[in-house]
């Protein structure tokens, strides 16, 4: 259920409906604006009837939320969610870049990468501790040596750290080493997962699935939303096409869709949406043009070498000319970066 | 390294060579034959050359293994692996058809379906428990309670159970009170969760996801076998495509694809596979001509009513049809039902 | 509008409802039955309305068509379509099999082929004479000459020819020399082509696109029916995925959905739709059990010399293998081979 | 084969190299530059062996063309094909937007949308007069008056004009209408129309078919180059996926990667490309900072009224807006709009 409050709505009567819904068996969310006050009840409280509400003072409308992922809508919450990450702020007017490499290898190597994406202006630092691989037999990540070396460079650079956790398990961990937790797209459906880092406090990057729909994302959005946590920034990294000349076809025109669906930010990750160096800075700039709040990027001093998604790393010179041209683009669309 | 003996080799020949490779780190499978004795030696082992073994007695030719599922590979294990689960035995001349609804509702449905599919050949009795949904709104399964159901209805009718896991900590419990435990589609490359059930001594049913290639259907089998668990049977259940008047697409040409790759069984989930109850019964007529080696079936007996898969659920008396109908088809493929 | 007329009526009031419907702008078609005769009216025939033809005496009940592919749709026609071509009819009890070269490359090796297949059971002689091929490089067909070959080993063997057509101004000689048009499945959605073949008088064999739904089949379809010409049999040939282990994935249940929603006959192409030798028996059997009318399949006599799709041709005498292993698929659901 | 001159070569030994090519059977295309000059010899010309070559005055290296694609590849013509349709230039620094209405409808409609999508600032008129419906039933344009109404409104605005052309039989009436002949997405590989169109002298607008890779794109082209035309213009116009929120799916990295392999000028039409008006101008932006050339967007005076593509089309303020909006991605890309 929706609720919309009169302009005139006192806080009291605010409180009163917020009251009315709770007794009924709703959880409630406030959403408060110059000129309106919105109150999204959720869940499946018994017999409260529309009409009711309706009638308490101060209440304007109120109407069923039509969409599936209820907490994730921009119906019940029409301004943009921004994720707070200490003083970084993903979903604002400042685009957010996240650089690092597939997995973290060696420390040296980690520090190395760090300075050089920092020095180009990345605001956080991305890198696997916990690999899910495709094969029983690949590099399956330093894992807490991993999450020691993320911690460490961390302190050095003052970046923060976004690292994956493929386990529940793992979810406390991880939330003590790093500053966001993601979920790749191979676990976007890994319920147990979704409702793990719903249970955190920690802020949540959540990939899309390779094979999912926008609706789906929304939906496992939904899950760590309905779980406690509100602190989800989604991530569009490819989807499977028949297409072989590319890992992955970034779906560009989901960003907008998902920007009109929902509330949360949209980051793009055209380093797996694509599988290849030579295209991720112009797919960087399509992101960025079509609203995206931020990229996610995989740099390596060593691609050559990389232990994992070597082809599609790039080399830090890259990476900075990479920053130096989005400079424009996102001043066109109005951010900065 | 797959390594071939000579017919002539004798058992302390034989057993020289397991000592060799074992001695130079790697882990050893031996497959006996009426005429061959076939080493597969896996792992990193340091410098066991092929030129070596090739020179011990009673070694005819050795190789590297080629496919990057080495345990699945049917290069290694050319004879058709057999999964026990009690008397029954998937993989053999008999086909297995396991058969029931899509979640464990009540004690009484679960009764009443167990009977009739029982009555009308199945071997096995499937039911969810802890249900994976794409929205964290709708029937999540009824967990412990539904896992009693299940043993207390395999009591009464003697069907062994397959029900599906979705955390690793659940393994535990379900391997208590099931004979069979299934990796859903979305958790195909859950990899926690794969190395949870290859470390449990229950046979798996491992369902391929609905965007993963059957290369990546094997190395996630190849998951469970490397973590100890030998009893792996595969599940095609339809993918992603772009036509829209069936739920998935059910990929035929894998059945007999994977019939060639690997040793393990392969069964086919029409149900899912259609998404549409009228198309359950050709599709799977067709699996079973294209060599699969049994059938996962949605039977409900109010599909109307069901809580999750209505649609694509058979009426009990449609399931009894479908049997009858297999039976030729098995029989002119060489299998019984 | 399709309109049922009482198990009474007379032939009079037949043709009064036949005439009404002509005067009111409409094309008719009769569908004859021991029990039953249903008028289908077709077009936008001005104010035709179902109330008044149901005051028409003889007429049980009138509602209009509601599938867009109206001549296609089984509502209007809900008897099997069988398709003659000479003394085969395709669509019956007994199975046709089309099989021989992907391209007409010499006339010794085609009377080779046609003589093999035609021993082994098949009851249409294929071969390509006009070859859409991807490169403008690569072997284009033998053109009239093609035609000239395929009428001499058709004369020779009996075995009705189907070939393929490629461009309108063509189907007056392909027509000339051979029994069958096919459209390919690039071709599936180039409707001056279906035009021209849809007032063609010959039988056309409609492949469905690689990335056509069934509806689109369907509509492409209607575009010949339309056009004049009521001997249309599908064929699935196979569909793009993600999938690389396989040229196409073949749809399995397109086979059942199709017979339910449409009167013509479904043939199916396993050797597109694997391009592997090894799989293409199994998935013939598969179609065969999901109630396929027929088979199409590629047989060379050294497909290693082929000038197009060697990999997916079968040797002759794998073709009579494959044949032999189809007829107690056949008797299993009732059909003959 | 690829034969690079040296920098001093002189014009007598260029013409001995181009000479030798030609007795050898080959044709043969010069790429000239302030420092190098490129002969490219196509074709199967007989026993011309690059060594000979080698050996030839003025010749620092010659290889083979290693594309399937030869006359398309940037191997063969390293700098960009600019295509000029009088004085608009497509493939140069100023960006070509193509706008119009999906189906030509009326003359005042055209009339309408011309002036407003001029005023704001397309530098073409886009416009079906034959359009390839699904359905039979659906309208399929005005024809000979549709292309009547794009001249009579070209004369009046001196916007030139691009339509689609569908049967080879009509390549000549449409040449004489229209500016530029595009071939639709489904007539990706109508072979017969691709010759059609390269034995033209009109630019064509190659649409990439809605299941094709960019190479078949490539060898599409390839058909029209090697016909005799080279003056073609790629357009990705998005591809199918499972998605269901989008008509199709923009594949925004096949900007960057045709952009690497052909020397061909490629645009992208957001309208098809999403099927949703609300997504047109996001993709759009995407696309310029992609780099693409051009756009090609559809405007309709009433989309509610349109009789194909309404939901997709932009109303004339809209398109307005867009390109306004684009000014500021095109400078930041370092082009004009």
């Amino acid at each position: 259920m929706i609720i919309f409050l009169t302009s005139t709505a006192t806080t009291a009567q605010i409180a009163e409906v917020t009251a009315y819904c709770e007794r009924a068996g709703y959880s409630v969310r406030l959403s408060k604006d110059a000129d309106q006050t919105v109150v999204s009840a959720f869940g499946d409280g018994g017999p409260l009837i529309a009409a009711e509400i309706r009638r308490l003072p101060g209440v304007e409308r109120a109407a069923p939320i039509s969409a599936p992922y209820k907490r994730a809508s921009r119906e019940t919450h029409p301004k943009d969610t921004v994720v707070d990450i200490g003083p970084l702020r993903i979903g604002g007017r400042q685009l957010v870049v996240m650089a690092g490499p597939c997995a973290v290898e060696s420390l040296e190597g980690l520090r190395e990468i760090a300075r050089a994406v920092h020095a180009a202006g990345a605001s956080m630092l991305r890198g696997g501790a916990f690999k899910p691989r495709t094969s029983p037999y690949s590099f399956q990540g330093l894992a807490d040596v991993g999450l020691e070396y993320l911690q460490q460079v961390r302190a050095l650079t003052g970046l923060p750290v976004v690292t994956e956790v493929t386990h529940p398990e793992l979810v406390e961990r991880v939330s003590a080493a790093a500053d966001m937790l993601q979920i790749g797209a191979r676990n976007m459906q890994n319920f147990a997962l979704l409702q793990a880092v719903g249970a955190s406090r920690r802020p949540v990057l959540l990939k899309r699935g390779m094979m999912s729909t926008a609706e789906e994302l929304l939906m496992a959005a939904e899950y760590i939303l309905s779980h406690g946590n509100p602190r989800v920034v989604l991530c569009e990294r490819g989807i499977r096409t028949f297409e072989t000349a590319t890992r992955n076809t970034v779906d560009i025109s989901v960003v907008p869709l998902l920007k009109r669906l929902t509330h949360l930010p949209v980051v793009v990750d055209p380093s797996h949406g694509t599988g290849r160096r030579d295209l991720v800075e112009p797919v960087a700039r399509a992101a960025i043009a079509a609203g995206a709040d931020g990229l996610m990027i995989e740099v390596h001093d060593h691609p050559d070498r990389a232990l994992s998604d070597g082809p599609q790393s790039l080399h830090p010179h890259q990476f900075e000319a990479l920053m130096d041209g989005l400079r424009d683009i996102a001043s066109a669309v109005g951010r900065t970066l």
